[in-house]
């Protein structure tokens, strides 16, 4: 048995690169960037007006306050958002512009319409204080032709769609998904459509793991197999060649029909270790081929879970190099755990004051899966230690 | 203009019910349940064995015990985990069991593997403190045929996945999404894929909406329409009925070409308001038809995009029943901002000893889209105040 530091070292140590591959912006969105993206032009692309209102010469402007002189300024034309740059002609004269235009050649300097009063075709302005530039994006002031916009390896999001539009990148390499098979064994199980006799009960597991997946963009497909060690060589012999990743749950533990350590070793799978110090699921065995990564989790609806998150997810993480920062909650209640193991307890978050909340979930076990319902994360209570006080700090994985 | 706390009254009381439709259990993550999700037998359906080793009648057990008498029993068969019930016809001896089958008739007691030496068909147990009952998982003890696992209008997760699968519920009820379309008008606007003029742009907002959307597990479509009053008004004429919801961005200010205001007031649509007292996204203009809600949001990616976040999605929140919790973060920073107006600004989250805390992240206005990139919420600091010092909380909504 080894320590929840130690096989997660381990497991990190077995990441792979599984390429890139180029799909539309559109479809981008939780996926990891696997190029820098470069502004094409500078960003605004031109001296933007940022108010709908006139744009004037300031010279002109100050020049007349000074001297007390009216401030009304004959308009000369129009620059709407979209046409090409106009030229005011005569800096005692103003255009009008309107917000996502480019200033007109010879302005500095848009009024917004709420301080002005125009009448036979002269805007008057009614304020006096007026800065030079003001309501003026300009060229370059967000970014250079050439500035890297979003880095590589940032996790596409709402925000980042926006700038690859913008740049006009209608196709982004991002990194490419393992390919990976989600295995169920166990003869008890049956489908999720039939009716179960007294003794057996429906498959869960598998579909969890398909949608902790899908919070990752991660398709995956799914297989039952019965609890025949013959059976079980032979097909996962084929799932080594096929995909990248095989995700287990279940015969991994002491049973008489817990076959799949032996067949993995006839399989010429290296294992590269067999059992975790931690609650729940402490069976978990992990082990690789040349061209495939497999994790085979305990059955237990909980233990399936946790170990999901607590070493795909970080090997996943890796394997496209995406950095994820390590949150942590505060305990809501005193917790008593006395075996010497990693307890992940789950528990529920809230935020209070600025303060995140962990508040235990009373569950029956790891074979407990409706008590998931009510948490949305697990907290990692370290071994070596059996009282946790309401008020300490620990680390936690969310999982909604 | 209008205060964001009666902007938001207004829209929250413009929600609507959009029905309920059946789908596939595995095609449910993020979506709201419309159903409450009953046990159809107890949790777990049997006398669950929770360890693989032998199971015993504890009172012979606790009998030799107290008379100092040899603690091995013969083992007289196997208990699979997907077989029938077995019965131990002897207390004498014991039945060697696995996780996940049905505990033996008249054994109610399960020694783990660990804890026993077998040989030649004889188990002799080497601890001698047992509790009764152990390393058995009672039939109903996590719940009872009946009972509600999940509430109504709880939005699904894997962890409701797999309970969904457990108690055969191969299609689930959920809330019915809306029907929208996103338009952008601007004739500043090209396409993609296209190469801009010098005073051209390419479209962003529609993209950045779509994603923000998909986050809500909402699928929309798109258009753009020209600055040209005659078309947009027919156009969205026919978009009026075709769909629950349309968002538009840009054209509602004081341009001489925001036509939308104008456009909707000729369509009948009902103005519930124009304007909020906010930055970035005060020209937000909302309304409503019979059968159609208008968020009609500015034009600058920002101010697109913070509406969207500030004002749809609790819309879409309250129109499907789902509670969200408001987070709140650490402000990290001082912070000053003169206008009196609410001030959603862009901030960077990190999570230190328990506490959120959010980071300013300097943009350049409500144009500056890249800025987003490295942000990953809005704090929203209240009118009123222009003082914002670190170590205050403030209401926070994320983004990524």
């Amino acid at each position: 048995m080894i320590s929840v530091e130690n096989a997660l070292q381990l497991v990190l140590k077995a990441t792979q690169d599984f390429g890139v591959e180029k799909i539309p912006f559109i479809k981008s969105v939780g996926r990891i960037l696997k190029e820098e993206i470069v502004a094409d032009r500078d960003f605004p692309p031109f001296n933007r007006v940022a108010m709908d209102g006139i744009a004037i010469d300031y010279y002109e402007f100050s020049s007349r306050l000074r001297s007390n002189r009216q401030l009304s300024f004959k308009i000369e034309g129009i620059q709407a958002a979209g046409s090409e740059q106009i030229t005011l002609k005569n800096n005692q004269n103003c255009i009008e512009v309107m917000t996502g235009a480019v200033l007109p050649n010879n302005a500095n300097t848009v009024i917004r319409y709420e301080d002005v009063i125009i009448e036979n075709g002269v805007a008057t302005i009614n304020i006096d204080k007026i800065n030079e530039d003001q309501n003026v994006h300009h060229k370059g002031k967000d970014g250079k032709v050439g500035d890297v916009l979003i880095a590589e390896n940032m996790k596409i999001s709402a925000a980042e769609v926006g700038v690859l539009a913008t740049v006009g990148k209608s196709f982004v390499k991002v990194a490419k998904q393992p390919k990976i098979m989600i295995i169920s064994t166990g003869d008890e199980l049956v489908g999720v459509d039939e009716i179960p006799l007294e003794h057996q009960i429906r498959r869960s597991n598998v579909f969890t793991l398909v949608s902790l997946l899908e919070r990752l963009n991660i398709s995956s497909e799914t297989a039952h197999i019965t609890d025949d060690k013959p059976i079980l060589k032979s097909k996962i012999k084929n799932y080594l060649q096929d995909y990248d990743v095989l995700l287990f749950s279940g015969a991994v533990s002491k049973g008489k029909f817990d076959f799949l350590p032996e067949v993995f070793d006839e399989l010429g799978v290296e294992k590269l270790f067999h059992k975790v110090a931690q609650r729940p699921g402490k069976p978990f065995w992990f082990g690789q081929t040349e061209n495939c990564k497999l994790f085979a989790f305990p059955g237990n609806p909980i233990s399936t879970f946790v170990n999901c998150l607590a070493y795909f997810y970080p090997w996943y993480y890796k394997s496209v190099n995406l950095k994820v920062e390590q949150e942590t909650a505060i305990l809501a209640e005193n917790v008593t755990f006395k075996p010497d193991l990693v307890y992940f307890l789950q528990v529920k978050l809230s935020c209070k004051n600025g303060n995140l909340i962990a508040t235990p979930i009373q569950g029956n076990g790891s074979g407990d899966l409706a008590s998931l319902v009510h948490a949305d994360a697990f907290i990692q209570l370290p071994s070596h230690k059996s009282e946790f006080k309401s008020g300490e700090v620990y680390p936690i994985i969310r999982f909604k």
